[in-house]
């Protein structure tokens, strides 16, 4: 039984279902898949998701009774569920029918390797990424506010008819030097940091990336510090480059590639991970991190993200997104990274 | 145990913990009560949180380390959990520690009576909202589509540094009969229904108002639609005012009586309850359905919106807030509700 909204866009390819409120799952058996919802959705469901056959859940059939109902055709033994989504009150009415019941972390396995499909996807919620952020560059002026500048990112984005994957982080001088900093009324004055870090969802695929520029004339410590995290980034991804078809590589290897380039340079470490898979959600498998057990493989999307945080100064960080191919690393993001000025 | 962000937010007045990931916990014990959560919410947690005692949760002090030693500081016997919100994962965590755990819906029942504070800030979020209504009559021109009146909703509740409560709905023609219409491409040409279902989320409390305007010169057919879902509406808050203060009056009464109406009139009947509690959660306690059981009492604050929905046609739907005080009902969006031709 799958219950995660974003398990069930992958497996369905629609995305219409609530993501608020539960009002859906899919029950797959040997020999027939079932999509259990109500009325409302019972159209698109018709239409458009063409190999699960449709159960409508309404005040005369709950959830409950056609599960049991289910249960009996199929002859089900063992119920699989998704521990980390299904609720305890919803856990407990399933009890009533089932008598056993396992974790079922299937779907995750599948979504980390993406299909030439999905790599398309991510690439085109990418190359809208890159177009934001050209517009948004030229939106900093002298006395613009953090949250505007967040505004302008997510309306330019949604006017073309997409979506955001997340609320736009746009930092200003000493915030930049907060990794999740949500934006203020703080106006922009000279020779300041900006941090802009956002993403864009198109046809239900996530973008994210990072790129910090400088509002004034850099000094020669943030341009130390820009010069280390790049440096950082494509270390990493020369590791990667080198490494990942070696079978059992480590996502840490890459991590502490450049973390340890950081450290090195007298800088603090990076006080998250490196990376994150992206797909349908914007955090998912693989994880780039100091202890991470996942392995690197072809058809893995995610990011390379090194930052540098300075309390009472500011931070640095720069983020793209990679796929790893039978020809090697490529990049999905292709906004300028040389220091930009404005 | 307190996990569902909205009681969260409910209890301290703080909304800046992550609702998509899981990072906080509340515990409170009769004598004493802890947030826990990991470093980045510390500086906030101290400085906004002043009646809670923060736990950093790390690498070094998990939740499930740290809720045992709370266990074992307060001699907890059993565990309250919100069962409809605790993940089984984490159900099954917590087992491993407390050995008697059972569901805790307390919070559920505080947060459907609001408290003069509360009203203030729905009443503020009502007034943006309204607004925003007078803003977006002026955006409803030829040629526009479902998605840039949506947008444009959106951006002008967001440019007053504010949230939307929900994505708004906008409606054109025949496809205002679907009630939760998700917003297209299709664009407004003469003589067709604009059904407008949005909200304001403002220091963390939600509004939420339709209005259903007319592009063209209304015909006979709406106007009759139009007047009788206004009449609905007039009814059930007549009906209120003469029966809540009442002990033991039925949330259903007000129901049927729209409801009754309407369909006295020769109408489908709502394909919706007539109304919804609303506060921090657009959707929460008391529900104003046929079969609900909830008591009406004062310093509850609900929309009462009725509904004709024709299909190959169209729909009208006039949603109001109100809350009920010693006075009696009293209105808290105040848009017009004459039949606006546009």
């Amino acid at each position: 039984m799958i219950s995660s909204i974003s398990n069930i866009i992958y497996l369905t390819n629609y995305s219409g279902f609530s993501r608020d409120e539960r009002e859906t799952y899919l029950f797959i058996t040997k020999n027939q898949q079932y999509v259990l919802t109500d009325a409302r959705y019972s159209e698109d469901v018709k239409k458009l998701i063409l190999d699960f056959k449709l159960i409508e859940i309404s005040s005369k059939l709950s959830a409950t009774e056609a599960l049991k109902k289910l249960k009996l055709k199929h002859s089900i033994k063992k119920l699989g569920i998704e521990e980390n989504d299904l609720k305890v009150n919803e856990y407990k009415t399933l009890k009533k029918c089932f008598e056993e019941m396992g974790n079922f972390n299937g779907i995750k396995t599948l979504r980390v390797i993406k299909s030439k499909n999905e790599i398309l996807k991510i690439e085109n919620a990418c190359q809208l990424g890159d177009k934001t952020f050209a517009y948004i560059l030229n939106r900093i002026k002298f006395g613009v506010s953090e949250k505007e500048i967040a505004n302008e990112i997510e309306f330019f984005i949604k006017k073309q008819g997409d979506d955001i994957s997340f609320s736009p982080i746009v930092a200003f001088g000493k915030n930049s030097a907060v990794p999740h900093h949500v934006p203020t009324n703080n106006q922009l004055t000279n020779n300041q940091i900006v941090l802009l870090d956002f993403g864009v969802k198109l046809n239900n695929y996530c973008s994210d990336m990072t790129r910090t520029v400088f509002f004034g004339s850099a000094n020669a410590e943030f341009k130390k510090m820009y010069e280390t995290v790049l440096h950082a980034q494509s270390r990493a991804i020369e590791i990667l480059n080198t490494k990942y078809l070696i079978p059992n590589t480590k996502a840490s290897v890459i991590d502490n590639a450049a973390r340890d380039y950081i450290v090195s340079k007298g800088y603090p470490s990076i006080p998250h991970s490196l990376g994150h898979g992206i797909g349908i959600d914007v955090h998912e498998a693989p994880h780039i991190s100091p202890n991470s057990k996942d392995i690197l493989k072809q058809g893995m999307v995610f990011s390379i993200e090194p930052g540098i945080y300075l309390p009472n100064f500011g931070g640095v960080r720069i983020e793209d997104l990679v796929v790893l191919e039978k020809k090697g690393v490529r990049l999905l993001t292709h906004s300028p990274k040389n220091l930009i000025e404005i």
